[in-house]
Parts: structure tokens; C-alpha cells; sequence
């Protein structure tokens, strides 16, 4: 990791200071541009800077396309208004996968598939070393939308369109990456497949994940049956990158909120899942008084909206996704409950403190004081902890140069954190890595409705082969 | 209705008196002996009357032997040491059944089967008429015990062995019946073909409830499937009683905290059961601010916490037995949650007030005035109104009467309501109707640690068997 960062820093002093000048320097006239590029993003069109802008029909044709595999729920008339339900591994997401390698070979790529099935396609440089790469991810929730993780993929495989038309040869190879199971919403841990490129999480715990909800597959068992289970180590040692650039729909309202294009991404919120497990004692609900109940569910109920509560306290976020219980009838009072809780704060400190006020209150909760009746017997499972994250600042700089270069206006991007874990948080640990959101209505994501504007993906894509291409010039310049 | 309780009336005018009598007259002797009986029923001996009692070891090795179709979760080393799991219409369910009609029929009785797949075994009686009965369902929760309805029909059972042994002819013919899904746990009506019986649940309605959980089988479905949809009506104008007597346990810890062996119902509490269904709306748990949300599931929390306190502040109860919602990631915030509640209360008024501020405070809960977030909206389906009942005074009369001849000991007998739903229910609206409760360990049901002493389900067994003998007999005094 510190060589990696150390050269990058060197080769982003320059353009950083460069950024710095012309913000300074060139106020009145970039505000009077700025103006008419506005007024341009708005009907649609984009500014081209060095004549690469992205083909906005092909790559929504493409991004749609492919939503043909594992198309979810419809919310409007449109062919294209429904959500997604592609499962990672699911034979959707093979489909999907498949169209990714075929049409990146086709586009002149060599592809390579990890022993977590992360499909990595590079595309040659007129030197040899690591790439600098797009990646994002072709999985979905199981309500969820076309955009989430989606976008970045396919505005990757858009970049390696333009630069096959315009014949361009980067400085070094430049890739385009799927990441497997991004989600965690079939297998556990979200981010996964780049958590083990990352060495943060063990291949072995990872292959043997076992599907949700009472599934008895593994990854490594659904790996092999897609015809994905690649032979190459997942590392960071064995694929390592120059950079990780990925775009993605911001998933939240403060883009749209602020009438803004690109959002600045210059780090992630820290969070971390639990799961809580609860054990009363199955009883009849006609014939036992609440003091002698041990209600699994009553207590369970108490604790989610006792961890809002907390939450807010702390401006964190606090969410429960899953619950089950059993036996599950309806004159039968739970004796076991089960739930999943997901805690967020832009600081690993205040989830620190949120974390240990939540295990002394759902154990207060639990207990004969409170419940008038039994006790209820409480466990806390960890299932991942995901540290706050800072990008790189050199990153953050190359797609702020670009968002700016993109849009012509300041006031059409900003700064901002990201409430969601994305693979950029572990690929960040090796090769400087920053994000650009795209606003997406009403913030609306993990939802079939969740939508994202053609132009805006345009906007968002013309901004990350921007960075890729600034990034692919000072590496030259490093290099010289 | 009225013409069976008419005659049911009077044919029961004279024995009051004559309890009543007893119990003035004959104080001072009636407690002497009972002190004797008291005794003998520590050491599981039982007082006998006319020489009638059932035989404690054959009842016990009955009801257990039955338990192997459907064998539960195994909670202790003996081999009955396990609870059940015969959920209604199940194979095991069937293979329980035909036990009791190959049983019942070699025991010299005629079987009707109705269209709800309800069992009526008939032995005949020196005069034609409508049966005695005793009934009970053999079917359990998915994580019950050994006890809850087992023990009521092979009480029944026991009873026929005894009247043949002694080859006792009654005066009017007596019946064991075994009601379909009474636990209403696979579909999810309880009561409902005793229900159907009494004109309450149309046959239609029975039929074409589907299996909880997403199952698409219905009950005439499963009914068809294990041979037991009967081309009987099931109607008490086909098929008649002239009473019902019901053996069950507790269910609650009233009878053990009082060390006492036998309970006299004189009615069941009101009921009500209601599914409840939010519509948030899905959206990631990171990117989305508590202020932009409609989290179903948060809601849900609040109002089960809720329910829970409004009942306890009307002495009533209220459970919740089921939750399922969707999509079920950890990352996403559930948009929609269904759950049941349950609620109790001994009289109806109470229920009706407990509904309307119920449904005030979810309105209110589901408001963003509380979510401070987005409305989430819910509705309300009433799934079963069950008020209030009042057992027939000549039926209560009688299994005092019972209780006494058997225990001897008026401390040892209490009255009492029912907390949980009966067929008894049912039965009481077309023929005079009364329960009997024996002890269960800790007032534990619905549980595979159900347990009951084999003494005190004999005395249970023998009571009941005095019950339709004393009200046999008054018949034949009533037809003189």
C-alpha cells in the first residue's frame, strides 16, 4: 500500500496545484463559460473536452440491455420501468457477466476472472503496469433498480467504446471491473469479492458463505456452477491496480435537493451489521399472562425502535432489514427472533460509542425489568465492520478537475460522503481510489423505482473517462 | 339453538338443586372425606364413582403412541420427552386420523366423516338420539406439545375403552369427535370446522383457505389429498349433539400456582385476530436520511410495542405471532411488513375499545408526524371476531359435579375462563357446552415443554367420562 500511495502523491502534486491556479486565477472567465455549458447540460448536451464524450444513447441501450437479464418489479409502462432482482450468481447474473467478458473481448481486452469470480478487462497502454480502472458492480437487491452498481460498469465498458472508435492508446493499460456480490444481499458480507482482493476478508470465509434466508448453497459452490470460479488469486498482489475510479448513483436526495450533477465523492461513512439474536420461550397468547412471558418479539420491537432512537441522538442512521422469528403462528407468542441491524456514522468514533450504548440498552430491554414478565436472553453477532474512509486526495482532485472540465460550473458539483459501502472503500486500501455520484430521483435506491436520467449517467460517465484519462496523463508524466 | 337449550334446561333444573343441596346439607362429612381423596389423589390414585375410571396407564401409553406421527423438537431424554409438530391436513396429521377412526370403529363405533374433514366416532345408546359428546382436535402448532387437543380426544377414547370394558350401555348414544385445524396454524382460521359446524365459517371460505407462509395448497385441497373430505355436510343440523364436554389443559399457570387439579370453564375470553399491513417504501439504509424515509419496519416496531401497552393498561393481551417483510436485505429498509395481532380481554366492550384505540394510535404511529420522516401507510383485515362465551349453566353445573365425585375436595377445583379459543366455542352456540382443564407445567403451551402429570390428565379423563355420564343420565331422566 505505501508505494502505491507515495508515487501517486507524486504525481498528482503537479495538477493539484494546477487545479488550485486556475480556480484562482481564472474566476470571471470560467463563470462566464460555465454559464453556457449550464445551460447545455440542461438541454441534454455535454461539453467535450479533448473530443472524448461518451455516447449517451449507446451506453443507456447497453445499461438497458442488460437489464433484460433479471429484470425485477414493474413500476410504469415503459419497456424500461421496472426494477432489477439479479441475485449475485443467480443464472441472471451469469447472463449478465457473460455479456460483460464477450463484449470487452470483443472491444480488444484481456479478461481476467478471480477465484471470487471479479471479472477484471484491461485494455493494453502503450507501456506496461497496472491499470488504472473503472469497476463497480452487476448485482442487484433483490427489489432493487438499474442503476445501483450497474451505471459503473457499463459507462466502463462505454469508455472502452470510445477509445476503440477514436483508436486512442493510453499511456499505461486502462480496465473496467465487475466486482462479485457487492451487494451482500444473497451472501452476507457486502463488498466481499473486493474485501478479499483486499485482504481484508479471507477467501475461505468468503467462498463459504451460505446464502440468506435459509439458502444451503456457498459462494464457492455457486462460483462453480456459473462457470465463474476463476483459477487466479483474488489480491491486490496478484491484479494490482493503478487506480480505481467508479462511478454511482448517489442513492440519497442531496444531489437532486441542490439541482446539482456530480457529486464529489471524498470518502464513506463507516458502518457496521449486526446481527441480534433473541431467545424467550414459544407461549399460547390466550393463556399467558404477560409476567410469565419471555415475548421474543415484543423485545425485538423495542430494540429497533430503541436503536432509531440512539441513532438520531448521534445523527447516525440505524436500519433493520431482516427479522425472522419462529415458530411464526399467530396464537403462538416467538420464542426466537432474529434480526439484522446496519449502523452508520461519518465517524468510526461515534459508532464506537453508538455500538456500546446499543448493547446496554438492548440488554436493559431484555431483562425482567423491563419486560414485566422473563427475561429474554440477547446476542450480538458482528458481521462486518466497515472503518469511515478518506480517498485519496490526488483522486479527488483528477475527478474534481474533470467534473469541472465536464459540467463547466461549480455550482453543478460538490463534495460529498457516501452513506453506502461501495468496493472503492477496499480497493482504497491499495491503489488510490475516489468516486463520482450522479443524482438519482428523489434519492430513491435498493427500490425498483430507483432512477437515474439518461443525461446524468452521461454526465457521470463523461466524468469518469475523464479521470481515468487525466490520470493515465500524469502517470506519462511520472513516468517522464 | 333454542329448542336444544330449552330441553337442555330443563333437563338440568333438577340436578342444580341437588348440587346445591349436596354442597349446603352434607358440609362437614363431604370435608372430611375429601381430605381422604386428597391423599389419595397425591399418590395418583383417583377417587372412582359407580366404579367409572379410566385407565391411567393405557390413556398415557395412547397418547403417546400417537405422538410419533408428527414428533417435535426433542426437549429431554425420555422417549416422550419431545414436543409435536402435526400441523392440521399434514401426512402425519392423516396417519394420526386414520389411528383414530381404525380405533374408534374396531371400539364398536360408527365414524362420520363431514366435508371439513371433521371426525365423529358414535357409539350407540339404548335409545336413538342425538350424541353426548366429547371433542378435542388432534392437530398442534408447528412447535407444540404432547397435550393441547391430543389429550382431550384420547380422553375420549379412553372412554369408550371403559364403557365397552364395562360393557356399559348408555342411554343415548356418546361421541369422541376430532375437529379439523383448530390451532388454525397451517391455515390460518382456528376453530374453523367447528366454526363451519356451528353456521359461523362458510364452507367456502374454509375450503379455500390457503397455507400460511406462501403455501398455494387449501384445506379442501389437503383435505382432498389425505382422503378426508367427507360428503357429509358439516353442519350441526347433520350432524347433532346434544352436548359437548372438552378435557384440556391450562394452558396458563393458574390451576399449578394454585395446587389445583381440575378447572371448571365457565367461558372462553373474546378474541380477535387482525393481519396488519404497512407500505413504507424500500431505500438504501446508508444513503438514506431518517427525514427521507417511510421504514415499514421501524413502524411495525412501534405499533407492536405499542399494542402491548395499550392492552396491558385494559388488563387485556396482545401478541404478535407473525412478521414477514420485503425486500429482506440488510441494507435496504423494508417497504412493506405484514404481521398479526392478537388480542384478548374477557369481555367483548373491552375488545371493541381496545380495536378503536388501536387503530387510532397506528394511524398515528404511521403518520410523519411520528416518522418525522414520510407516511407510511396501513391497513387493517380482520381475520377472526371470537367474543366472548358463556358456558351453559347446566354443563358447568354438571363437571362440578364431576369434579367433586372425582377429586372430593372442593379446594382442589376452581372455576375459571378459558384464555385461548375452543371448538367449545362452537359447540356452545347449537348444544350445551362445557371445558375442563387439568394442570400443565408452568402454564407452558404452545411449546414443545408442554407438559402435563399423568395423574392429573386421568383425573381430567375421569371427569370428563362423569360429565357425559351424569349428563346422559339426566337425559334418560328427562325422556321419563
Amino acid at each position: 500500500m505505501a508505494p502505491c500511495r507515495a508515487r501517486a502523491l507524486l504525481a498528482y502534486q503537479l495538477p493539484l496545484l494546477r487545479a488550485a491556479a486556475l480556480k484562482k486565477g481564472s474566476r470571471g472567465q470560467w463563470a462566464a463559460k460555465s454559464f453556457a455549458h449550464s445551460a447545455r447540460l440542461a438541454s441534454g448536451r455535454r461539453q467535450s473536452v479533448g473530443g472524448f464524450t461518451v455516447n449517451q444513447d449507446r451506453l443507456m441501450n447497453d445499461l438497458h440491455r442488460t437489464c433484460k437479464w433479471g429484470t425485477g418489479k414493474r413500476w410504469g409502462s415503459l419497456d424500461t420501468e421496472t426494477g432489477m432482482s439479479r441475485l449475485s450468481l443467480s443464472d441472471s447474473d451469469k447472463k449478465a457477466r457473460d455479456w460483460f467478458v464477450e463484449t470487452t473481448m470483443a472491444l480488444g481486452c484481456s479478461v481476467t476472472i478471480d477465484e471470487m469470480g471479479n471479472v477484471f478487462a484491461i485494455r493494453p497502454g502503450r507501456n506496461v503496469g497496472p491499470p488504472t480502472c473503472v469497476g463497480s458492480h452487476l448485482d442487484t437487491q433483490p427489489s432493487g433498480g438499474r442503476y445501483d452498481g450497474i451505471l459503473g460498469v457499463l459507462a466502463g465498458v462505454e469508455m472502452l467504446r470510445i477509445l476503440n472508435e477514436r483508436d486512442a492508446r493510453t499511456h499505461f493499460p486502462v480496465g473496467v471491473v465487475n466486482w462479485t456480490n457487492e451487494e451482500g444481499a444473497r451472501f452476507p458480507i457486502s463488498m466481499v469479492s473486493s474485501g478479499v482482493w483486499a485482504g481484508e476478508v479471507p477467501v475461505e470465509t468468503a467462498h463459504g458463505l451460505r446464502e440468506v434466508r435459509g439458502g444451503t448453497v456457498t459462494m464457492r459452490s455457486e462460483l462453480e456452477r456459473i462457470g465463474y470460479l476463476g483459477s487466479v488469486p483474488a489480491s491486490h498482489t496478484s491484479m494490482p491496480m493503478a487506480a480505481h475510479f467508479e462511478l454511482h448513483i448517489e442513492q440519497g436526495p442531496i444531489l437532486e435537493n441542490h439541482k446539482q450533477k456530480i457529486g464529489i465523492v471524498t470518502g464513506v461513512q463507516a458502518y457496521r451489521w449486526y446481527t441480534v439474536q433473541l431467545t424467550g420461550r414459544d407461549a399460547h397468547t390466550g393463556t399467558t399472562p404477560f409476567d410469565a412471558r419471555a415475548d421474543a418479539m415484543l423485545a425485538a420491537c423495542r430494540m429497533i425502535a430503541c436503536s432509531h432512537d440512539l441513532a438520531a441522538k448521534h445523527s447516525a442512521l440505524a436500519s433493520t432489514g431482516i427479522l425472522t422469528l419462529t415458530p411464526g403462528s399467530v396464537n403462538t407468542i416467538p420464542g426466537q427472533v432474529k434480526f439484522s441491524l446496519d449502523i452508520r456514522a461519518t465517524s468510526d468514533a461515534t459508532l464506537e460509542t453508538l455500538e456500546a450504548e446499543l448493547k446496554a440498552e438492548f440488554s436493559r430491554l431484555a431483562s425482567k425489568d423491563v419486560t414485566k414478565g422473563l427475561d429474554v436472553s440477547v446476542t450480538w453477532q458482528t458481521d462486518t465492520i466497515s472503518p469511515a474512509v478518506d480517498f485519496h486526495p490526488s483522486c479527488i482532485e483528477t475527478v474534481r478537475a474533470s467534473a469541472l472540465s465536464v459540467t463547466g460550473d461549480t455550482s453543478l458539483f460538490r463534495e460529498m460522503v457516501s452513506g453506502a459501502g461501495h468496493d472503492s472503500v477496499y480497493t482504497s486500501r491499495h491503489c488510490p481510489t475516489s468516486m463520482i455520484f450522479v443524482p438519482c430521483r428523489n434519492g430513491v435506491s435498493h427500490n425498483p423505482e430507483e432512477f437515474a436520467k439518461a443525461e446524468d449517467c452521461a454526465t457521470g460517465a463523461d466524468v469518469l473517462m475523464q479521470s481515468v484519462l487525466r490520470f493515465d496523463h500524469l502517470r506519462s508524466e511520472e513516468e517522464v
